[in-house]
């Protein structure tokens, strides 16, 4: 069982007091790979994404991040990641959002692409090392038919049994959320850009 | 510009092809310290926070997280935050969820803990050191009343200009809503332990 000072925080010499923390630990009794869905069209899917890779390797656990969409705009998360090597690691495969702000990449483009992506991702579960495959914006890859949806199906159909396995993005198809256990949808009540503010480092990219 | 081999991914060996890949790299005219609001019923919250940690230090960005309620169970996001020292330090005040899941500890002693964790929110932000502040449940213990509103618009209403303040928890308190420039709620479609599986480590905790 870990022992944490209260309040110590895990790095800094602040107290509130320092009577020791006992943390409990949970350990299930049956293990389950998981497969999660984070829908939606609110801020805050891939964050969680990457959150749930920083949890894993707290764990020591294996990640691989596929990004189906993302790969022509520099995001923070790519320097951050790299904090979280050898045990996570990220493939850009993307050109961008298909078909929005401004994207110059045709459609033929964007598909080949995302083919490589899924490819990628089969190719990365089947070699059993990983805990946790993230597969980022697939939602709405699938949704733009960039890929198809047998193939995200068989990836989740062929899924190791105790890998996690993490597809994002908004407009979730209905095949996909039923196979998963765990769905949540981000849903917009407010945004900054809607109040005119262009996307910032650290909260938009 | 950074410049990246096309799916290389930040550190494998593995290419779908090498032509460089240019990553553009926004910066936005006016700088804005965003105050974002994490909310609902669903999974993905603190992951959501997390992430945005993660983000954060990209950017080369320092962020200080209170967890407001969390702070009796181990969680992999403890150790996973560490490889973000120095940048992100994490401060555990909580003694897990006030009145739920067979919680030991009495009310008296939840709102103690996170009047300490409101003042501590106080002061760091007030050092002006840091790029983001995250406050995680904040907006339970709001609604518990282990924290009182005053508290709560008072951080908010005296946020350095440029800091990025994120604030997690279901049922946001309107007021705080009001105060923020992007809300998200998280909403539950599915939950796995509504299928009877039990936490699992890298998802739950």
């Amino acid at each position: 069982m870990p022992l944490i000072f209260k309040s110590i925080l895990l790095f800094d010499d602040y107290t509130i007091c320092m009577e020791p923390l006992k943390l409990q630990m949970l350990e299930p009794k049956e293990k389950v790979g998981l497969i999660v869905v984070i829908t939606g069209n609110g801020k805050g899917k891939t964050s969680s994404a990457m959150g749930m890779a920083l949890r894993a390797v707290g764990h020591h656990m294996r990640v691989c991040i596929i990004e189906f969409m993302k790969g022509d705009m520099y995001s923070g998360e790519l320097d951050g990641i790299k904090r979280l090597a050898p045990e996570v690691e990220l493939h850009l495969t993307g050109k961008g959002f298909c078909g929005i702000m401004g994207n110059p990449y045709p459609y033929k483009e964007h598909r080949a692409n995302a083919q490589d992506a899924i490819k990628l991702a089969k190719e990365k579960m089947l070699l059993g090392q990983f805990d946790m495959l993230i597969l980022d914006e697939i939602n709405n890859a699938l949704k733009l038919k960039l890929v198809d949806l047998p193939q995200v199906l068989d990836v989740i159909d062929n899924k190791p049994l105790l890998m996690h396995l993490i597809l994002t993005g908004r407009d979730a198809h209905p095949e996909v959320i039923q196979r998963a256990h765990t769905v949540s949808e981000v849903n917009e009540i407010k945004h900054a850009y809607r109040q005119g503010i262009e996307p910032q480092k650290g909260i938009d990219y």
